[in-house]
């Protein structure tokens, strides 16, 4: 997951989405959304239980995942692993039978971490524990180095611009929300930049810690100087922000060789089975393919990539025959760009309006818990009406989605395109998300089958009713 | 906390403690032990409760063992920082007003990591989180390079033994308890060297990982050539034992700068308040100064020196004056060598027959849960007795210690000197143990002061008795 669906103010979304709350031409409309809604669904038990079944006995995605995680490993825009890891997906789709798997290019940006450090020189030598932030620059080769200056908040750096000039600015900001916690590390460079700073370090967006630097992208703005950016570990903030409580004057040394090289193409996975009726109209369900280059992107999001992906096999496989098309999308880029989203929707102009759903899951794959929905009242009943099916998995809960849209299916639900996200636990997810230990020990083979089964009926259903 | 306490199997501890257990010359011998210590105990309630009330207001503790932690860094054997840190807590020692305080040498090990890594080449190339072993070789410049055998115990190195020659070997044991789990650390290295592997990997022995490796000491033996061990995280062993169970054929390379220079000089810190009556016959209690070069230390166990300090200075500063000496013994070189436990052994040659008590914290600053005794079953119960004190800090369970004694009074324990250790919540112990990750973030000021508060208690009624 990345930055765009936190970034949104949520009076922005409300703005974008406005015009498709309330009568929507994909769907009918109706005065009993709800009864409508969960009697159509109630026709589905049968079929939505064997989905439920078939997916909690077939830990194929489970084994995809892991196999996706270890074998090609991190899969950040503009590498080999990651079209690798695009070539084998479609090749393992084209051998579950989808009618069609094509890859459509994509240009995204090709940003390289090189090597770099962080230290402590004085009042003591200490390498600290970071990653530079996505799309950042790099320092010059003997790096940067300068007194510190903490801050809790952009308030603060504010009050204390003066200070700041010529300094390492860093953001000591206590994780509360990701929506709360995370524009410190995407906008911090220029709030920092703009007050005569010469690079940032960051506090991880982290809701819990082993000295483990979260990543993530960052931005820059074309009014002010580009400074390099970091994240440091929530330890190392820590015991910084406590050297400068003691009287101590802390001077860091930050060395980066990132650089941002010219765009390289990938590609989207689009892949379907053919609605039997309306083959026309389409539900879209997905999740992104890349992830960082540290960790493996195996809750971010090989997880949900995969739970897609597994949701429509599992369909196919029971011989299910939806009457719209069901289409998945593995999003390329999510992380540092989003191209991928954008450039589905430019691929697909001409058939945006016939698009009756998109789902996404790029929460993690833990124990899921329902659907967030960007729609119509219709499609919010709708909704509610197939999470009656999943009770029994605990994935019945469909709300309204309050966060702004999933960022892959945004620019479709921009273009009033209803959108859905899976929602999970998320107790975990901001320990692991965009730092080495997103890895595939921490994923459940039940819960990720759960989140398959979420998926399954959720598409399934919505495709034929 | 090293490796001594759990090398030794309970057979031998046995043995080895055994010939104290029974009447100790120490303490009186007694028919009613239990009634007799619970009653001697009651006589010292209002003065304990005044200790943990004392304990529970002042927070000197928790602020030392952060500045020793954040100023003062990691603290290994050899280093500056180690020597500057016990410059610091005598000069504050002498500043409370502790009747002795002095620095006794201990010649300590120089062993320095260097610079190291170890990467996964094949089937991808991938760098591994990893730390090379206290103790251990480096490797040539170059490094070593081989395939990869994975096994699950020593049992399965032996049956595998033809396969291992050449390779580098991963042990990938889960962690159960340090006493099962850790021998793969301090034991790999020859147990591999035998079969003729070139170097091992070891699964961090950690009860939770976000890709942490954690080091420790690891030993030789003189009838096997020396190869270079390193841990890496569990996550990383997990993903190379996936990786062969998928048929892959990994191939690592490890690269290790580690040395063993000369040994240096440190020193142990002792410190003491006088006995009012008895002053030759001597209380102990203490931690241990030094720590791994990872992290900073702060649980183990610059919490559980100061915890057995400031204990101490409490019961001075409440103007309690108990009838024998209580002496603060901060060792150095627990973690890779014990040298300090010995020479405090050496140096007080002459007074051990009246040390009638030896307390060490050293298993985290956790909330304290109470004591584990090696000693005469007087000892125990008069323990019981002051545990009893302790129930309103739920800290009262006395019991008999069955892992053997802790490292640093283990050779006062081999002379006969009755032990104790102060035993803590260990949930998240092993999480953060040998890690970067043994921050002062980790402690919680009031865990803190509950360790103070039981340390001060059982050392005052245990000197005044």
């Amino acid at each position: 997951m990345t930055i765009y669906r936190w970034l949104v103010p949520p009076i922005v979304v409300t703005a974008l989405v406005g015009f498709y709350i309330g009568p929507d031409k994909r769907w009918p409309s109706t005065d009993s959304l709800t009864t409508s809604s969960a009697t159509i669904a109630e026709k589905y038990r049968a079929d939505a239980d064997r989905l439920i079944d078939a997916a909690l006995t077939d830990n194929t995605a489970y084994q995809r995942i892991g196999y996706i995680a270890d074998v090609f490993g991190p899969r950040l825009s503009g590498t080999p692993s990651l079209e690798a890891s695009i070539d084998w997906v479609m090749d393992q789709m084209r051998r579950d039978g989808f009618d069609v798997v094509k890859g459509e290019p994509v240009m995204v940006p090709h940003w390289v971490r090189g090597d770099e450090s962080a230290e402590l020189v004085a009042p003591r030598r200490q390498k600290l524990n970071m990653l530079g932030l996505g799309s950042s620059i790099g320092t010059p080769p003997g790096g940067v180095t300068a007194p510190l200056i903490v801050v809790s908040s952009f308030d603060e750096l504010t009050r204390r611009s003066a200070e700041a000039r010529g300094k390492i600015v860093l953001f000591d900001v206590p994780f509360t929300t990701y929506r709360e916690t995370q524009p410190y590390r995407t906008q911090g460079a220029v709030a920092a930049a703009r007050v005569g700073a010469i690079a940032i370090l960051v506090r991880s967006v982290a809701s819990a810690s082993m000295q483990s630097p979260h990543t993530g992208n960052m931005r820059y703005d074309s009014t002010v100087v580009r400074i390099p950016a970091a994240a440091v570990s929530v330890e190392d903030a820590l015991m910084l922000h406590r050297l400068i409580d003691r009287g101590e004057k802390p001077v860091v040394t930050l060395r980066m060789g990132a650089q941002m090289l010219p765009d390289v193409q990938s590609r989207n996975i689009v892949a379907q089975i053919n609605g039997s009726e309306k083959p026309e109209e389409i539900v879209v369900l997905g999740g992104h393919i890349d992830s960082w280059d540290v960790g493996r992107g195996a809750m971010d999001d090989a997880g949900g990539a995969v739970a897609a992906w597994e949701a429509v096999r599992l369909i196919k496989k029971l011989g299910l025959k939806p009457r719209r098309t069901i289409r998945v999308v593995l999003w390329t880029n999510e992380e540092n760009g989003a191209r991928g989203a954008a450039a589905y929707r430019d691929a697909h102009s001409n058939e945006l309006s016939r698009h009756v759903l998109a789902i996404e899951s790029d929460n993690g794959t833990f124990a899921p818990v329902g659907f967030c929905v960007t729609g119509s009242e219709f499609v919010l009943a709708a909704g509610q009406g197939v999470g009656s099916l999943l009770s029994r998995i605990n994935a019945g809960t469909v709300e309204r989605e309050r966060d702004g849209p999933e960022t892959d299916i945004a620019p479709l639900v921009e273009k009033g395109v209803p959108g859905m996200g899976l929602t999970v636990d998320r107790t975990k997810y901001f320990w692991y998300h965009h730092s080495a230990a997103d890895t595939f020990d921490k994923l459940d083979a039940r819960e990720v089958a759960s989140c398959v089964a979420a998926m399954a009926v959720m598409a399934y259903v919505m495709a034929d009713r």
